[in-house]
């Protein structure tokens, strides 16, 4: 496994890789990596020849009273799980040599999605999905990937990077690979070693509510307010839990929907104590396929 | 020369060229055109195997009440010019098959240098270079050129689109040819085509005032405020020309600068009736060199 730390290492490597006829997958991470994010290297061990892991902390992505200098980093124990996994090359940049210096980043380019951004998390977390399609956008161009494989834990975030992938032409596969959980159903995230044990403990509460829409959905329930109101009733009893929103939406647009009837994605976002948490669901509509989702540029 | 409508069967022709290891240079253009874009697709011939000539008139980048409905539209004549200048693809998309049906456009991508791109043209011209950026980037995307042709005469699209390529790491060189001009030296431009003959005798006038700058210039004037004032009292002598403005700016930043001892930018848009111009000269600063102009993403 190599680890290249400039832009132009890694382009190098990447097209060496393409002139050789394989198929390259890239896995985007910002490290501090679990189970999830290893499930996404499976996926892309199974479909590609070459994985390429990126770990960078994106300062882009975080608001200024966000978590980013204390965002969990784990780069020795990343690199030693991402080398017995099979990867073969992982990409760690610097933030200046992804986005030079500091005095220069007030005439940068920055990619949007407008209409998808500003919704759920982005009315919480104004700039982070700006932060996140610039940096993916550089990193696909960097390794210029056939494949690239991104969690459905981020609902919002994969929703929006099929959108740019396809609005801008990106000669790249988006793969969304399934949400990994804990045993108690706690979906894996890096911020989870933020929780105290009684906050951890809590914490399955996120799932129990998607859960229980996903119950009365399975058992005939088709209006989205009814559904949207039983899961927020969940997060309600959990006394250490306190919710940002938990809403029924449509699975592009990411706009509110009325009825179930063609499919939705529930998704919410719950703060315990100081650490945000994010997960959902998707309900199926009538006649609709459960399996993996790929969408092409 | 083949015709291509379809992003489809312009991925998969450009895609066969590079797999035959052939040089792939990009002329990205709105038709219409005149010696200055044959002047690129002869230093594209110059420095690539094949030329793609993108014709496309991208209504991203107009304003609500600017010029496209308008703009010259001379696609027969334009694709005889191209084929006699060795041109092996030309690139027409439909709008529709460039940004999907009108109704999906309000959750589109965009590609944005905000910094670059609220000055000079943008303040006329709000949105603009955000159309430009989105639209180039597609087109490299689509195309994946090695090389792509820009001329000095949309000086600051010249500078914006090197500053994007760098910033989102997009492998092409750009390449800025230098402005063709008449013989009174108006710079040329499809929008010339709409100037009344007394207008297009005026019109001279924005070559021969940043030819008085450059005069003063080489005569030792390094005041940017001196050099704009003369500049601009040329264009006010000049009964059927309307100033937009005259301002000396940094060749990166754009930002305006007291002296040109570190070389400048003259910049200029005018008025002539319903028509606006845009024309350039770069000063340049002691020990700098004159020749062409190549930057690398």
């Amino acid at each position: 496994m190599r680890t290249l730390r400039s832009v132009a290492e890694a382009q190098t490597a990447c097209a060496h890789a393409r002139a050789e006829g394989k198929r390259l997958g890239l896995v985007p991470t910002m490290g501090a990596l679990h189970d999830g994010h290893l499930s996404l290297v499976r996926s892309a061990r199974a479909q590609c020849d070459v994985v390429a892991v990126s770990i960078f902390v994106n300062p882009l992505q975080f608001g200024p009273n966000e978590d980013f200098t204390r965002y969990p980093r784990t780069f020795e124990q990343d690199c030693g799980r991402l080398e017995a996994s099979g990867v073969g090359l992982v990409f760690a940049p610097s933030p200046e040599e992804m986005y030079g210096p500091p005095e220069q980043r007030a005439t940068s380019t920055f990619v949007e999605v407008p209409g998808l951004s500003d919704k759920l998390e982005g009315r919480t977390r104004p700039g982070h999905f700006r932060g996140v399609t610039t940096v993916v956008s550089k990193l696909f161009h960097i390794i210029a990937p056939d494949f690239a494989f991104f969690g459905q834990k981020d609902a919002q975030q994969a929703v929006i990077i099929q959108r740019m992938v396809r609005d801008l032409n990106l000669p790249v596969r988006v793969v969304v690979c399934p949400i990994v959980r804990e045993a108690d159903g706690l979906a894996m995230s890096s911020r989870n070693v933020f929780l105290e044990p009684p906050q951890r403990r809590a914490a399955a509460v996120l799932h129990r509510a998607l859960m229980r829409v996903q119950t009365l959905a399975d058992t005939g329930e088709r209006d989205a307010a009814k559904l949207a109101a039983a899961g927020r009733q969940v997060i309600a009893e959990e006394p250490l839990a306190h919710l940002d929103y938990l809403e029924v939406v449509d699975r592009e647009t990411l706009d509110p929907v009325d009825t179930i009837c063609r499919g939705a994605l529930v998704v919410t976002a719950v703060y315990l104590g100081g650490t945000r948490l994010i997960d959902n669901v998707l309900l199926h509509g009538v006649g609709q396929s459960q399996g993996p989702r790929m969408s092409e540029g």
